[in-house]
């Protein structure tokens, strides 16, 4: 049905400036955030698949703030619309976390994580988590300078999403399913959820997680990408 | 965080512009459904909330397709990223469907439902049902010429979305929140999330749904919605 129109042509070539711009600065976080050993996450998913929630357990148990008692260190970005809640629930775990607020903007750019690493000042070695603004479709088509890209999709979103919604799941180096202990209670099959996601991106890994089971895979993975960043 | 820059300026200017074209394409829609008495619903969320599942459960129980059998004529229009497969669900309840894929695009515009009213073609009396991208924060910044709008959330987004992501709830006439035969399983308060999109949205109405109980509260809605417009 969609067709190329004046108004889509126009905003195609604005859309190029705007992706011209972005990549320039994200190129510039990149540069720096390789040089500090600093392993990057883009964080990206609808509102809801469990982000935060997910960074607070991960913080909790594998890190600590800046107090160097945990196996890793963790700083956090947090991309929302409105509110500071996210960063309010963040920095209970003690994390350094900045809460960018988009206002009308549906995604984060690499200018708002510029800003946002300056006032985190991040020391060698440990992750900056990046917690996208909630939203499966634009975020995806915004480099930030990240060294990876993990998208998050929840049982009770359904089987197709990835098919429907490819554009952050084919960007992605990792998909982490959450609410796994949902599985009784939903008409999920999660075999056609994984299958979809692998067609949509062959080369992508995927864990699944729950608050009420173990990380263990998600643990792993962030281990072999942080060896990565150290081994540069 | 968020600060205005040269390329936040330099978007809003053409944003301007593409609003005041979709507007005015807005206004032709709104002009058409008007004189047909014709209930245009532009139904927003976040993918998996359940807007399909809704659509095909309220066909099936209020409606038919063209076939005249039922309380109500319903017509569709399906926005997704890409496939087709919802229009295909929708079409097995025999109601009219067109499928508009956005392909990049992370919302409908008036434009693009001109073309699908263009080819549903739909008669004095009918309802039509909008599905708009899964989406909770583009869709709302687009009039489409919709006689209501709709946002649809499901108890496992969380209490805290509304505040988060504000637009599409400040911008509804109706909340539906879906899937509340999953509440037993959820740390979620019903309470706080209605107070959340009332917070935003002091006059939204508010009805909740799931596909095991019944949906009286809904289709009373529908019916007023429909007196309002054949009484115009």
């Amino acid at each position: 049905m969609y067709e190329e129109t004046p108004v889509a042509a126009q905003r195609l070539i604005v859309e190029r400036d705007v992706f011209g711009h972005n990549d320039a600065l994200a190129r510039k976080n990149r540069s720096f955030l390789t040089g500090r050993r600093i392993v990057a996450l883009n964080l990206m998913s609808s509102p809801g698949s469990g982000k935060t929630t997910l960074l607070e357990r991960t913080i909790s148990q594998l890190g600590c703030g800046d107090c160097g008692g945990g196996e890793f260190v963790f700083c956090v970005i947090e991309g929302d619309q409105q509110t500071a809640n996210d960063a309010v629930r963040i920095k209970q775990t003690g994390a350094p976390v900045v809460q960018v607020n988009t206002g009308d903007g549906c995604h984060l750019d690499a200018g708002m994580v510029a800003r946002a690493i300056d006032a985190l000042d991040p020391r060698e070695g440990v992750f900056l988590m990046i917690e996208n603004v909630g939203n499966l479709v634009c975020p995806a088509m915004f480099d930030l300078g990240e060294t990876a890209r993990v998208v998050i999709i929840s049982v009770t979103e359904g089987e197709d999403k990835p098919l429907k919604y490819p554009n952050a799941f084919a960007s992605a180096d990792l998909c982490v399913i959450t609410k796994t202990d949902l599985l009784p209670y939903l008409d999920l099959d999660l075999n056609v959820l994984r299958d979809n996601v692998r067609t949509v991106n062959p080369r992508i890994e995927i864990v699944e997680t729950s608050s009420k089971s173990d990380d263990e895979a998600w643990h792993a993975w962030l281990r072999r990408a942080h060896e990565r960043a150290v081994a540069r």
